[in-house]
């Protein structure tokens, strides 16, 4: 890639400064290391000289690749593109990008990809796969690379998180079917050995409890995927237990409830409301729209992405977690429930 | 990350061979330059002494990184994931991985992507974002990085590309309408400068004469995103022309319509019919679902990630055009017109 250019050298010959002063006034991560004089001068100067800096070599100069790792556990969930949106947003604000691999929830696959990274020299990690006893996170510290966690925690983890309030947010959900009249509500759970499955499961079984409602049935999924909802909702309408409501883990689960009430030729939600969470995109455009917890998907990047350059400038930066509070969206999935008849299951 | 693991020296002393002989055995990218008994007895050796190739230091000796890199024009476009499944797939069985970059149609991020994914080392490219004359491909020439286009073509590119019989795809959409009995329909194209938005277009319009249905109004939108849809669509509508269907050039540029009808209060398909193309995921689970012309997904990310294996093994190798046969799903967005009623614009 060896192309004539106007060089650093050039520039920093016509302004009548240091190279370096260069190198930090054109770089969207160290300009505020220069005064704002004298980096729009050279902004000027830059563009009159056509010299546009390289980023290998920048990188070279500060010891830094622009480059953040995020690991995605599914990228045909369609909740990661607008977390996404919103690290991408917040890591172009400071001149870097993110490459992202894609894990689908396999462990194994996780360990390649975050290797395949860290080998790729990136300044950091946002992890959006994260088990609640991940040995990636005990690498990362032992790496000394910065590292956030997204949507997912870890149990007594030392590195920052950027979650979901997962207990009050599925209370919402309890709460909205409760005041529908439903009295008897079941639930299919994301994996336990993930913070999102379990903290949702223990805030669903509190919230029933909260309201008086009948104890509830619990199928768990054993992966976040349609497929696996389908199996789960199955499960727990073999359980002949009387419910008029399911609340699922995530969306994904709830489009496999629609598909296994749909394969008992029973109505949603006339027969059986569902409920989800994330608030995916599309969720508003299913047969019927989705009522959904909704996480706050931009903000939850830039958080994420924020925590990561905080913590890439100053290594020593104590780790934090910032917990989001979600509300509830409610569509056509969720009803009053249907008089005089109990059972579904 | 330095621990303690049994090495490749260990490894060669134990078995009686040399060391690179045991790194080739052990990396799926080469492992048939090894005979299989040799490559047999390595494993089981290997299992035996607790030892696993470091990817790191594999790359060093091979010179190659096991890693591509995929560029994506829109990661919250649900077609994508299933392309990247194939790509996935095929590296995977070849011992590589792929990071993603998500460069949201914009072709700024398109060429920081690019560069940053360079400067890492990667040993070739599946770009899903070409434009018909796109620098990025001249760019890969230039500096003999082995490239594969997916889904989307260059003009006269001398670099290989796995696509869809665009125009034939098309034609399937509206061969499908003129058989429900539509005279009049209208067409939303993708941006001209990409090559699916430009044979689509040209095979819409070829099929609308082969069929001797009435001249067809036609709507570019600008990017293939929903809100582009439905600004295109609101225009087709605006024209005046009696229309009864729409073919739309992709999924999201289909639900664009979807939206344009519902805020006209017209009901698809009563009103006016409606296809997409891709088959992207959640297409049948839409409300009305979404008729649409079905590319071959998995296949496709598969071909591209076996010819830029090839290319890699072999930077001399042709390039070559691997065109797909798509077919069409017809569901409840597709009816015949409405009766006694021409004009919905």
């Amino acid at each position: 890639m060896k192309t004539r250019r106007t060089g650093i050298q050039a520039l920093a010959d016509a302004a009548g400064v240091h190279p370096s002063t260069v190198s930090r006034a054109l770089n969207p991560r160290t300009r505020r290391l220069v005064s704002e004089t004298v980096a729009k001068r050279l902004e000027t100067l830059a563009r009159k000289l056509g010299y546009s800096p390289d980023p290998v070599a920048a990188g070279l100069r500060t010891r830094r690749s622009g480059t953040v790792g995020v690991l995605i556990p599914d990228i045909a969930n369609p909740v990661f593109p607008l977390i996404l949106r919103g690290i991408e947003e917040a890591l172009a604000a400071a001149g870097y990008t993110a490459i992202i691999a894609n894990t689908d929830n396999d462990p194994g696959r996780a360990r390649a990809a975050f290797a395949r990274l860290t080998a790729r020299r990136i300044d950091g990690a946002i992890i959006a796969t994260a088990t609640r006893r991940d040995a990636l996170i005990a690498q990362c510290l032992k790496l000394g690379l910065p590292a956030v966690l997204v949507n997912r925690a870890a149990d007594g983890s030392r590195v920052s998180a950027v979650v979901n309030d997962d207990r009050a947010g599925i209370a919402l959900a309890v709460a909205h079917l409760a005041a529908l009249g439903h009295r008897a509500i079941g639930h299919v759970a994301g994996p336990g050995n993930i913070s999102t499955g379990q903290a949702r499961r223990a805030g669903f079984l509190a919230a029933v409890k909260a309201h008086g409602l009948a104890a509830a049935p619990v199928a768990v999924a054993d992966s976040y995927s349609v497929a696996a909802g389908e199996r789960a909702c199955a499960q727990l309408l073999g359980m002949g237990r009387s419910i008029s409501a399911v609340v699922a883990a995530n969306d994904l689960l709830a489009l496999g409830c629609y598909d296994e009430l749909r394969r008992r030729g029973l109505a949603c939600p006339q027969a059986l409301s569902i409920t989800g969470f994330n608030d995916m995109a599309f969720a508003d455009r299913f047969d019927p729209p989705l009522t959904s917890v909704r996480i706050q998907h931009r903000v939850m990047g830039v958080e994420a992405a924020r925590l990561l350059l905080a913590q890439i400038d100053n290594p020593r930066a104590a780790a934090q977690e910032i917990r989001l509070q979600p509300d509830l969206v409610t569509r056509g999935s969720s009803a009053a429930p249907p008089l005089g008849r109990k059972r579904t299951g």
